[in-house]
């Protein structure tokens, strides 16, 4: 069985992989390199359209669901719960090639190698395509894992409207009359899941490596921090009498940052001010009031719980922090986790542990299934963006990788 | 002479002062209370004709100018240079009643009190108003008092458009239709020139004071800083390689407040940071670029001047300042401040010395000639507000000591 994963991480065919990649990075083509996909799209469902082709010349058979995920399986010996792999292949409007694309794209080429092995594997491997999960077209994001995870958070979901008026529910039914012959699943067991996504940040790039086992996804918290200044005019003023936002708001950072380095080692932590509304915002008014965002990761759940419990009580008078956005920090499958980490020893492929910062379909799917997720480099941290790139040699890692667990995955009884 | 200032002070009569107070406020009238009136609007042009009626009345001549300023003259025993005193009536779109108006309709009982005296004065009294003082309607502000000092200026002002495309040229040009029997006068000699005006800023009410002796105008620098950083996602960038640009700006302010400490008192210094623009401003994204204002005023142009001199080299790495604004900080005409306070003296008025930290036509005046102000408190140092106000005792004080002051510079030879 080990001999079988080793020749199947030796069957990934990189020319055919690269040329997936840039095929699919066809469809919403930008003048700049990029690629602009949105979800259920015209361009999407031509990218569908030639990923069925693919995946018919495998033998696979293709399903949908109610959400317009598309589910390519490759059957196995027996009729168990299947191994999953995939991401999605929505872009961001100035989104790049790599990002959710690469790890379909990669699955594909795991069916292409299996295929031409002509291997057979215990339980069914699927590939699946995640439908909108940059949530730029539709909001919120990752909806496509999270309705096939939990099928009572479509109907929410369905009523979601893009820029132009449509529906998702329209753009899904556009989706059924494209694909008719697509048989429509419900949710299955799963035996696991394995998604290889781009790092989206720097770790692995400084670190030298092509590959990271990914213990888990940061939990996040999103506040929104009120300061309330008296506006005044910035001539006349003596300072002491001032109650200037911004000088408040200046303190609430260092009153955030000062719990945060209480609650955390900054190697854990992630830890942003990133939006920021200053009213009347003028150059010769004090400012009256101070809204701005604060982003606070952490993979865990104490400390996230730790923050949220102290930070009212950090801040300065006449500040206030309301809640915005809450999500758990997500640890990924143990035995998962280690099938990775051995599908690298097996390849003698250097790989470091680390966590995710953003956000992936696998977070979903960890609460369905045991789930782990591959992470390949991303050149100078950049994505969502035309210049996201990674060095081919680190694709064909982390798709080898990916073939290996996979297989190891697949014959588990 | 002296008693004759006592005389006049104490003719200046309060419930014509808040009478002809309350008609102009008629003029643009608010439905909060406050006042809209921009400069050479329909409603400025009906004050203007309500105001010439009463300076005819009075036994004044009135003369505009090229810049449309009025000028209401009360002749002298001899046809010496006039005082000058006046403000302007022009007002912010959601302005209050007080703000320049007070100065006018001060000098207007001044005159009017003069008048009931049947006094002469050796020297011809005249009540400027001053076209376009706020600056709202067209840019830049006091164009009329610039205008008045230095007539190379108003060409560039000529062409000043406002929010209709309707020029400064074709506002005055109906001004002129509108007030066909003024004669039209070049700039004069000018004995003195002294405003009345309020505060705008907490420090009388803060002191239980009635009058200020102003002593000079702050300096003003504005600066725009620009902070760079490198964009990058939230929760995938480690804080060790961040370079975030709010980080930077937040320096930057720590930065300058510690330069600015080094060159001024506390007391003596006015320091905001008014206006801000963080980009791409998204929670989930570290700042890539901050750029905001620096408003620095300080009475001593040495400190200015050093604060231009050492402010680049007090700033981070990856942070520059550049120029918007800069004015010379003025000090007034000692002999005018010493006959302001002298009047409070005579008046057992008690008063302090302060600096303005507005810009005022008298700031122009004074490039001209001997130039002083006298301020009354503005409650809660509101200004540019309907909830303007200046209890009528304070108005009725700062009035009788502007009438002093200005017979008693008004009989010097």
């Amino acid at each position: 069985m080990s001999d079988l994963s080793l020749a199947l991480a030796h069957a990934v065919n990189a020319p055919r992989l690269h040329q997936t990649l840039d095929e699919l990075a066809q469809f919403g083509a930008r003048d700049d390199g990029g690629v602009n996909r949105p979800a259920l799209s015209a361009d999407d469902l031509a990218a569908r359209a030639w990923l069925l082709e693919r995946a018919t010349a495998l033998g696979c058979t293709v399903f949908t669901d109610a959400c317009a995920n598309l589910f390519i399986r490759r059957e196995g010996q027996q009729d168990l719960p299947p191994v999953l792999t995939g991401s999605h292949i929505d872009t961001q409007p100035t989104g790049g090639r790599y990002d959710g694309c690469f790890g379909v794209m990669a699955g594909l080429e795991c069916l292409a190698a299996l295929h031409d092995l002509q291997a057979e594997t215990l339980r069914p491997i699927e590939l699946a395509v995640w439908m909108n999960e940059e949530g730029t077209r539709y909001s919120p994001g990752a909806m496509g894992s999270s309705a096939f995870v939990a099928p009572e958070r479509l109907p929410a979901y369905l009523q979601s409207v893009d820029s132009d008026g449509i529906s998702l529910a329209a753009a899904i039914a556009e989706h059924s009359r494209a694909f008719p012959q697509l048989p429509v699943r419900e949710r299955i067991a799963v035996h696991a899941f394995v998604e290889l996504h781009i790092e989206q940040g720097p770790v692995l790039e400084q670190a030298g490596l092509a590959v990271g086992v990914v213990s888990g996804i940061q939990g996040v918290r999103w506040k929104q921090l009120r300061c309330l200044g008296s506006p005044a005019h910035a001539g006349t003023t003596p300072m002491a009498v001032r109650r200037d936002a911004m000088k408040l708001a200046i303190d609430c950072v260092a009153a955030i940052e000062a719990l945060a380095a209480q609650l955390s080692t900054p190697e854990d932590l992630r830890l942003t001010f990133g939006r920021w509304q200053v009213l009347p915002n003028a150059i010769n008014t004090i400012a009256g009031e101070v809204v701005f965002s604060v982003d606070f990761r952490h993979w865990d759940d104490a400390v996230l719980a730790a923050f949220d419990a102290r930070l009212a009580a950090a801040l300065p008078a006449h500040c206030s922090a309301e809640a915005l956005f809450t999500h758990a920090a997500v640890a990924f499958d143990a035995p998962v986790v280690e099938a990775i980490a051995s599908a690298c020893a097996a390849l003698q492929q250097p790989s470091m542990p680390l966590r995710s910062g953003a956000f992936h379909d696998a977070m979903y799917l960890a609460e369905h299934c045991p789930t782990g997720m591959i992470f390949v480099p991303s050149r100078d941290g950049i994505s969502h963006n035309p210049n996201e790139f990674t060095e081919p040699r680190d694709l064909e890692a982390g798709t080898r990788v990916l073939a290996h667990t996979l297989l190891a995955l697949a014959n588990q009884p």
